[in-house]
């Protein structure tokens, strides 16, 4: 069995281990030398030219990604020369085009923040007067992390990307959104086979931090019961109403008037689920595997009654993170890490660390302090 | 941090995911293309030739092994050239020899069976009168999984091992020792840094099969208290006393009399280990590059009370292991299964599976019920 991965980030290296244990070849389509996910890197290239895209997935039993960004006509290529792509190009679109993907969740019944696709910042005024006075305006493709997403009080604060989408041909709109008074960011993570069985991790609470995850805490505190069933319930129908092979990722707010809203999609392994692969029988990316691979999905039950992952960025501003391993390992015993690789930068996502346990403080305080100690 | 991998079987496989996740980056010197090991292969060459290990050697921190048959005057040539060598050559040797490992724990005041070396026919056949009319003998060097051991009631048994002993070169000696009654085996697993500090799992009991292992209930049954206690001190005496680095795995007898006698011994991760990749906050592949880095150790606790590891021996007469997974994976959603990469052959161990939970019963019916599809 061979899988193809395009992208090399660090969510194909994390896929390495999942695949070694299944006895899966994996081969990665890396961007450059030396990435996260080098170690299975079986070509350096560029993932928007179909010709590459084409010799890449020539051996391979199944093409899935590292990251959304691969153009259509790429996918469609795929498609067309019989290459199985899971998440398909139907599906993909929707993670690629927020506002395709707000007419779609408003189509399928499904619960989002009020919207509008604004084509002139005289629009986008209309749409900040009847909510309020605020909004939060998003580029419809290219943005993550944060990038791209602008809470502003007037369309002039975005005045510069209604100029740039008007120039890139694709309809020049911006989606405007309500600000929404939330009281905590969830996600919910599923995994689905083309033949249909779909299988959900417990809805977790995620803290973000300037538009970066931060931390995560698993299954989310007050969850069970209703809350678990709805977030369950939107993601599955998200799933099944977009054809969605994989995992999916679905980012959801609780209101502060008890309602859960859909925010963002992401159609592949997600910073949200990093958890899974020490608190959880089945990782995120083993499942991603298996799913992909049409194979029979994993459980999804817990270690333990909580689980914690909190996120290292930029890491040390001196030297590496190795150099702190002997603090942080013999500080923390039971703690899990995980070393993307990759050079630290200031606000780079470098590694993640996880703690699980029976009680909740406990567990956030030793992934918490020992995420620190990578961190000045 | 580049640890240096001799050796390209299922155990250096392991601990890929184990480097990917610490950020280590793993080299391997693998016998031949295509071997488990494969994904980390930086090299081809014979293990047995100075400078093929010594080039190997040149651009890694440390180097460790996949099997102890590494030649001690490769290991010599190792350390002479300033390469931190984990186990070295002084602890290797006893896992290499069991005459020498014999000699040896006798002098540490370790419990081992009755033993002798022997240099003649008549020699043995007075042991085996001494002891009942019956003896195990064993090669001093190069057994594995059953091979080498022999149990006699008289020295013609082994008249050919005797004639070859006598041309190696080596004193021409057999170990004999006396045939214990035990109630069951077990294994001991303890990781030991350079800098001292050493972490131990709890005592396993292991069922083994025609001399190859076939399943591992981790704890032993019946086994917390006084006997976790004295297999642990044991463990952890060798390891001190044979200066071991890294993964020390100790095979004990449980005697019908309640005595906890020392059988075998291996410096590397283990069969008998394979169950805390699952079953422990710490697996034995990850400790094992903790160890030889003289990094900390890392926690032994287990995830559920009971961790049961079955093996996948030979597999499919027809086609491979993945030929099974639909059936496999769907109905053993959470057990985990290690796959090896290798075509199956009788009696080969191709993978295991572990199964996780309260109740014994149902882990161990689970596990074998895994295993049991992969096997005609």
């Amino acid at each position: 069995m061979r899988v193809g991965v395009i992208g090399g980030g660090q969510l194909a290296r994390m896929m390495i281990p999942a695949a070694i244990e299944l006895g899966v070849e994996l081969r990665v389509l890396a961007e450059a030398e030396g990435m996260s996910a080098s170690l299975a890197a079986d070509r350096i290239g560029d993932y928007t030219d179909t010709e590459t895209v084409l010799g890449f997935a020539r051996d391979v039993d199944v093409i899935t990604f590292d990251h959304e960004h691969v153009p259509q006509d790429v996918l469609r290529a795929l498609v067309d020369a019989g290459v199985p792509v899971r998440p398909g190009p139907d599906a993909l679109r929707f993670a690629q085009d927020k506002l395709l993907m707000r007419e779609r969740l408003s189509e399928l019944g499904l619960p989002v923040p009020d919207w509008a696709r604004v084509e002139t910042p005289e629009g986008l005024d209309d749409f900040i007067a009847a909510h309020g006075g605020a909004a939060v305006v998003k580029t419809p493709r290219g943005g993550y992390d944060g990038k791209g997403v602008r809470v502003v009080r007037s369309a002039a604060e975005v005045a510069e990307w209604f100029a740039t989408v008007a120039e890139d041909g694709r309809g020049g709109a911006l989606l405007a959104e309500e600000l929404v008074d939330f009281r905590r960011e969830l996600a919910q993570l599923v995994a689905r086979r083309p033949s249909g069985e779909i299988a959900a991790w417990p809805v977790v609470e995620t803290v973000q931090v300037g538009g970066v995850c931060s931390e995560v805490i698993a299954p989310a505190p007050h969850s069970p019961g209703r809350l678990a069933d709805v977030a369950a319930d939107v993601a599955i129908t998200i799933a099944e109403g977009l054809g969605v092979t994989g995992v999916l990722a679905v980012e959801l707010f609780e209101t502060t008037d008890d309602r859960i809203l859909v925010n963002e999609l992401a159609m592949r392994p997600h910073n949200s689920g990093h958890w899974t692969m020490d608190g959880s029988t089945t990782s995120q990316f083993e499942q991603h595997l298996r799913a992909v691979l049409d194979l029979p999905l994993g459980g999804t039950g817990c270690h333990e009654d909580w689980s914690v992952m909190v996120n290292v960025l930029g890491g040390p501003a001196q030297g590496s993170l190795t150099d702190r391993y002997p603090e942080a390992l013999a500080g923390h015993p039971t703690v899990k890490l995980h070393n993307y690789g990759k050079a630290p930068r200031p606000g780079r996502k470098v590694g993640h660390v996880t703690a699980i346990g029976e009680d909740l403080d406990e567990v956030v305080y030793e992934a918490r302090a020992a995420a620190a100690v990578f961190q000045d």
